[in-house]
Formats: structure tokens, sequence, C-alpha cells
């Protein structure tokens, strides 16, 4: 299918991030029908100067800082600088399309082509043991400022700060959460998406098109579990110190070790865990 | 890397599903070293013949079925007679690569080829809209049986049976988990998973390789949210009723209204929605 791109802002304020839908409700044995409110999930196609490059499942807003983070985070641009433009595109018959967004990018093609194909062999490569994939990443990854320290009194409070700003987490019960905050517990900017990785990738995309990064002074804060892929997307950024709400992985765990990076979990009620680097946790 | 296949049974009693980690963890203002359990995250590389065919971030144990299921909900087999062979990849200096497996399939060549031409086309020209992803699955998918039945108090008691079967969930706060039910409310089999979708595809690889497929007369139940991926791969199995712990996405019951799903969400501490097809809901 032809596609055109053309000079149309992103706009977030054009955001369909809820859903309504008749469903029936079982309570005590009873049944009525209610109006529920749904996370709305959508495919992004993120296109290269008009050729398909990836394809994800994501909330829609916010979808140039999603695009962003995600090629910053993944490697495949360096900079907020190497980012050109990013524009939505149109269809054959002239009208925005909401699912696909358009970058070009300020980088040389041959180089463009060795960052390619570099993460290309770093995915197809990794399958054989979890620390080939740690080196791959470790080794593109500047360790995160050994200064940055926290309150474990304000580290408490950001589950809370978190929980409150999910404003459609609230609405539907549907979204993961990524956040970021300075080191006195102020919250930045925080994004919501149906898929943990985007919520991350877009507050990665805002903190770099906010010139940011790296974010050697924050601390990013998630609502889920913390994967290997988080942990890895953060030490992009330059984040020292990452918590969530859950779980972490045992290789997000090791990933955390090796690069430096401070790794909370099971941040929620008034307790959490510390895996890694506890010096930065410090009054 | 050079490796050779061999054929060494895929044994699950050797599964790496936890691991402890010291951790620091503080409680009402104090804090003390404590042993954490963590949910193994590793990544699994699945070939076809001994070729790369993709990478997956899964948590050890029943990658035989992991890996079918996969194949099998995604389209690339049809059915459990399309699977040949499934074996332990040796590394350079003959170990047993834990983090490979390797399949040999009985579909010819050509056809293979068509199917991954197929797949690539599907996932790369959905992203202009939700409504061409679900077009194109809806072709490929058979509407689920129209007579399964279950009784409401029947589907309630379903989650504290998924608590209970999610051993290590229990144990580390790290998993999600997938389980296959009869009609009657009997736990037939359940996996976890670090991802969401690989416990989904764990357990319809288990129904596949026992001979259950089309799940007809089953009830699937995921610990977590219900996303577009996972009401996909449940269609592919046949499964009449999809249930889970928490909120669905907008195109979850978009998509499960096209096929005919009974799709429920929320189902916990007594209560439970229906999005899609009621009717099955019944005593």
């Amino acid at each position: 299918m032809k596609a055109d791109s053309a000079h149309i802002p992103v706009r977030d304020d054009a955001a369909d991030e809820v859903r309504e839908r008749r469903a029936i409700g079982w309570r005590g044995g009873n049944s009525s029908e209610r109006i529920e409110k749904l996370a709305v999930e959508e495919p992004l196609e993120i296109r290269l100067a008009g050729r398909r490059f990836t394809l994800t499942m994501r909330t829609p807003g916010h979808d140039d800082e999603l695009a962003a983070g995600f090629l910053f985070a993944e490697g495949f641009i360096n900079d907020a600088s190497e980012l050109g433009e990013i524009r939505r595109v149109r269809g054959r018959k002239g009208a925005v399309e909401p699912n696909a967004i358009d970058i070009i990018l300020n980088v040389p093609a041959d180089g463009l082509r060795a960052r390619l194909k570099r993460n290309f062999v770093m995915s197809s490569s990794c399958g054989v043991c979890g620390k080939t994939s740690i080196d791959s990443i470790r080794r593109r990854v500047t360790p995160p400022a050994d200064s940055a320290r926290i309150a474990p009194a304000t580290l408490l409070a950001l589950s809370e700060k978190l929980r409150v700003g999910q404003r459609v987490f609230a609405a539907t019960g549907g979204l993961h959460g990524a956040a970021i905050f300075s080191l006195d517990g102020t919250m930045l900017a925080i994004r919501e998406d149906v898929g943990r990785h985007n919520a991350v990738d877009k507050v990665i995309g805002y903190a770099l098109t906010n010139a940011m990064v790296p974010l050697a002074r924050h601390i990013m804060m998630v609502s889920g579990r913390l994967s290997f892929e988080i942990v890895q997307k953060a030490a992009a950024a330059g984040v020292p110190i990452l918590a969530a709400v859950s779980a972490p992985s045992s290789l997000a765990v090791e990933l955390a070790d090796e690069i430096g990076t401070t790794l909370g979990g099971f941040l929620r009620d008034g307790s959490f865990n510390i895996y890694t680097r506890p010096d930065r946790i410090a009054d």
C-alpha cells in the first residue's frame, strides 16, 4: 500500500486512551449490564524515512516519544540530535493515519546500516546464554553516575505518587506505568501503555526530547515487574536508580549488577527490597 | 558459532525456575539482609532444522511445549503431526545448551516458506489499523464451538485454583500463569513464565502435544491482563471461553467479538465481567 508522509505535527491531545464497552457484570450471584472502560490497544507502525521498520501494540498517545525512546533505548540513535523529523503519515485517501509514524533520522545511511546490523547480530546471537546478552549490553552502555543518592523515606513515597499519576490505569485497570522522578522525589514525567516496555520507551522519549538524557540524577519507577529489557532500556538512558512495584527477574538483577544500576523491587505498602548497589539508598 | 544438534530428550525436571539472591529489605524504617527468591529469566533460541528462527526471553522449563505452542499459535504449523522432532542442542564443547532448542518440522520446504511469508506479510501490514489485524486473524482461525457452557459459580472458582497452581509465582511474585480447565472447572494444565505470551504458548503446546487441540470444551484462564495477542493465541487453539484475573484491552475485546470467543475479565474476589458472547455463561 502506497502512503505519503506529510508534515503533520504529532498531537497528543487527540489521544484515544480509553474506550467504553458494554459488558455484563456478575456480582454476588446476580448479573447486570454495565459500561466498562477499556484501555485502548492499537498497533503502531514505526517507519524510518517512509520504510516500515517495526510494529508495536501500544496505547495511542505520545507516539512521538514512544518512537524516539524506542530508537534511543535500543541503540539505533545515539542522542537527540540524530532525531530529525517525526511526522504523521497520510493514507491513500489523504486522511491522517493514526497508527503509523514516520521518522527522518540525521544519521548517514551507512552509519544507520551498521547500527541495524549490530542490533540484528546482538538479538540473533544472544540466544545462547544470558551472559552473552549481558556482555553485549554492557559494552554499549555507560555505567550510571555514582553520586546519585535517594533517602529511603523519599523512595518509599514514590509508589503512591506513581499510583496517583496512573490516570488511565485508575479508569481501566489495564495499563502499565513508568515515571521519572528527581532525587528529591518530585515526579517529572509519567507515561502509561498496555505494553510495559512501551511505557518505558515513552518516558525515555520524553526525557530525550527534553534534553534530560543522561538521566544521571533521576529515578525511574515502573508499575509492574522488572525484566531484563526494562533494565537495559533504563541503563541506555543513564538511570542510576530503577524501582518497581513488583518483582525483578533473575536476569534483570544480573544485568543491573554488571552495569552498576541500583535496583529496587516490591516498592509498596511502606517497604521495599534493594538487590544491587544499595549504597545509593542513603539519607 | 557452530553448534551441533543431538538427540537429547527435553527434560523438564532439570528446570531452573527460581534463583536465590541476597537483597536488603527495608521494613518500617529498618533495613536487614535477606534472601529473596527470583523468577528466572533467560533467553531461549528456537531453531528450525538447525537455523535460528526466533528468540524469546522465558523462564526455563517446558521449553518443548513453549516452542510447539508458539509455532502452532502463530500459524507456522497446523497440527501436532507437523511437529517432527524437538531436540536439545549441543554447544562447541559438547555440553547441552540449556537456552536453545531445535525443531524438525514435518512440513515440505516450500509449504513452510509460504507460511513464513504469510506471517511476515501479516505482521508487516497490520500496522495500518487494528481492523486489518483482526481481519487477517479471523481469516485463519476457525470460530470456537458454540456448545461450550460454564456455570457462573464454576467460573468464579477458577481464579482461586489458578492462584494455588501458580507455584513459582507464590515463591517469587514474578511470573505470569496460564491454565486450561475443563467445563466442570477441573484444572488440566498450568504453566508459568516471566512472559505472559510464553505462559500461554506453553499451555497450548501442552494441549497440542497431548491431542487436546482444538480445545473446544475447555476454558483458558490467565493471571494478568488480556491483550490482542493472548486472544489470538487462544483462538488458534480453538478455546471458546477465555478469562483473566485482570482487564482486557480494547483490541482484545474487538478480536473476541469478531471470532466469537467468550471473554471474561476481572475474575477475582467473587465477581467477573463478560465482554463478549455471554451466552456461554449459564447454569
